[in-house]
C-alpha cells in the first residue's frame, strides 16, 4: 500500500517535471520571439592594415576582388578600403591623424591583423537596452554614427569572448 | 634645327609613352578578365574560445542568434559551433584532443579572439596554382578537405598582412 502510493507520487512527480519543463521550454521560445530587437547579416569584418596600398592590391589583384577606392574619415581616425565579397565585405582600415582609434592595435600588431566584426540589428536603441540589462557593457553610453552613416555602437570585447563586435542598424 | 628635332624626337617619346602604358593596362585588365578562378562570398569568420558553451550562450541567448549543435572534429582538433548569420557564418572553435591546431592561439589569447576568415572559391586547384606563382605561400601543399567536407587551403598570414585567410572551394 505504501509503495503504492510511493509509486504514485513519484509518478505524479515526473509528470510535473515534464510538464513543468515543457513550461519552461516554451516560456523561453516566447522569450526569444517576443525579443523587440533582432540580428541580422554580418556587415563586415574589420582588418587594421600598415600598409593600405599593398592591402588594397592585394585583395585586388592577387584575389582578384572588387574594392573601393581610398575613402579618408577623419572624424573616425581611419582611412577605409572595402573589399565587396558577396553580402559582406571585407573592411580595410589604416590609422588616419594623430589620435586614430586603431593606432594602439597596430601597435600591438606590427603586420596587421583582423580588429572587429560588424553585425547588423533592426533597433539598435533597443539592441543597446537589452544588452545593458543582460550586463554586456557598450563602450559608449550612446550609439554613434559610423563609416556608412547608420548608428553603431561597440560591445565590450571582454564580455564577447575577446572579440570586439559592433552592432550597425541597417 | 637641332631644337626641333628634339622636340619632335620628345613628342614621339610621350606618344609612345602613352601608346604603351594603354597597352599595359589593357594587358592587366584583359589578364584579371581571364583568370581562371573567381572569388565568392565570405564563408565564415572563425572565432577561438575558452569556453564553448559560454560563447554559444552569448550567441544564442543574448544576441539571439541561430546556433548550430556541438560538432566534435577530432580529425581537426576542434569542437565547432556554427552561428548562422544570413549569408555568412561564425565558427567558434574549441580545441579538442593534444594537439589541436587553436591550441597555440589560446595560449597567446587566453580570452579568445578572431583565428581566420574563410573566402569561398570557385576552383582551389587553379587558385592554388595562380598564387604560389603570385608569391602567396600557402599552409599545405595540396589542398585538405576542411570541416564541411570541402576542399580548403590556409594562405600565409606573413602574406596578407597579418591576417590567416582560408580559401574554401564551394
Amino acid at each position: 500500500m505504501y509503495r503504492l502510493a510511493l509509486q504514485r507520487s513519484v509518478s505524479s512527480l515526473c509528470k510535473f517535471s515534464k510538464c513543468e519543463a515543457k513550461r519552461l521550454r516554451l516560456t523561453a521560445a516566447q522569450l526569444r520571439s517576443s525579443k523587440v530587437w533582432n540580428l541580422g547579416k554580418i556587415n563586415h569584418i574589420a582588418l587594421v592594415t600598415p600598409d593600405l596600398n599593398k592591402s588594397t592590391a592585394l585583395y585586388r589583384d592577387v584575389l582578384g576582388g572588387k574594392v573601393s577606392d581610398q575613402q579618408p574619415l577623419p572624424e573616425h581616425g581611419v582611412t577605409t578600403v572595402f573589399v565587396e565579397l558577396g553580402d559582406t565585405k571585407i573592411e580595410l582600415l589604416h590609422p588616419l591623424g594623430e589620435k586614430s582609434p586603431v593606432q594602439s592595435f597596430l601597435d600591438k600588431n606590427k603586420s596587421g591583423g583582423m580588429h572587429h566584426i560588424c553585425i547588423e540589428v533592426d533597433n539598435i536603441q533597443k539592441a543597446m537596452e537589452d544588452l545593458r540589462a543582460q550586463n554586456i557593457r557598450l563602450l559608449s553610453e550612446q550609439a554613434k554614427i559610423g563609416a556608412h552613416g547608420k548608428p553603431v555602437v561597440f560591445l565590450h570585447p571582454k564580455d564577447c569572448d575577446g572579440v570586439l563586435v559592433e552592432l550597425e542598424e541597417a
